[in-house]
């Protein structure tokens, strides 16, 4: 198989998630998503849901102030920002995780982390903003920002943590193999055709 | 069937024109390319070499030397540039063309042009500079610019002429439905996943 893990990126609400698990349950591969975390606070210190928080998001005052009052890491991060160490490990441990085999990685940059070796897939799954909004009202229910805020505020930290510690941009054609807009394709189409290829490579 | 029509932008070299010819025959639907320019030509008076060349080239000095210099279209322009023009009419004839019944159209910005219709599948198609270096030779031979400068060359027009046209990106994820690497994936392997998205639409 010429394809050995898939790294997919996707737009918030876009059911990129839904997609790389499917693909994941079919080729019979582990899904990385909890363990990164994992991985991540056992070599930071910082709590998980910081972690998951901030993996794909620029770095802002918040986590400056959060970095300085955590007692768990106390002079580790040489000089660093909190978001540039979190950087450096969550990277590391993508790495590591690509060298023990076949998996699928949502996000957090691994298509451009991985992007030397060539039996990753990178994939960017992308949806409407409709698509988008009633997806995330059902899933994650209502909140006080309206669901299209929602989108984009996600989307925009997304997009800046992705150019700072790329240099490339978020959801480029030109960097990915496939872009498929699950919103006209339909969610079960897509982790198809992802299957297909990998399987076809 | 959702998708009557397929508009297939393409970096040069990627095989798109081959993918979209592929589709229209598995399909069974007309494959317009000629025909476009055939037409296009009738309508401006402009020479079916000019149209090919120009037909997705950003304006520049020598067209506007050559439309003064056509005798073929005297005042018809009605003081827009050649490119203007032969865009207005390209337009048209692309509109015309959609509205006559289920197609594949390559390029000439018929993604953008057709937006406001819900049954156009929007396809990019890109590749490896080598993969398309190697193409481009074996097609239509040596010349004396060097392939990685023809494909340069080629895809700034494209670009410059999609932007100035469109107000849009070329090849950009998010205008389209489908955008895939026909260098990783197979040109065969594209249009079988167009057909099937296409069918299964």
């Amino acid at each position: 198989m010429k394809w050995n893990i898939l790294a997919l990126g996707r737009q918030f609400g876009s059911g990129g998630r839904t997609i790389a698990k499917k693909v994941a349950e079919e080729m019979g591969i582990p899904y990385y998503d909890k363990e990164i975390v994992e991985k991540v606070a056992l070599e930071t210190g910082f709590s998980q849901d910081y972690i998951e928080q901030m993996g794909e998001h620029a770095r802002g005052k918040s986590e400056w102030s959060y970095a300085f009052s955590n007692p768990g890491v106390p002079g580790i991060m040489g000089g660093m920002s909190a978001s540039d160490f979190l950087w450096v490990i969550q990277r590391k441990v993508i790495l590591d995780l690509a060298e023990k085999g076949p998996c699928v990685i949502v996000g957090r940059c691994a298509d451009q982390i991985l992007k030397d070796r060539d039996d990753v897939l990178r994939v960017f799954i992308h949806a409407s903003d409709q698509f988008r909004a009633e997806r995330i009202v059902r899933l994650y229910g209502e909140s006080e920002k309206k669901p299209e805020k929602r989108l984009a505020d996600k989307d925009a930290k997304r997009r800046v943590h992705y150019k700072h510690y790329t240099g490339e941009e978020w959801g480029d054609t030109f960097t990915h193999h496939l872009c498929l807009d699950s919103s006209v394709i339909g969610v079960d189409k897509c982790a198809e055709m992802i299957v297909s290829v990998m399987k076809n490579g």
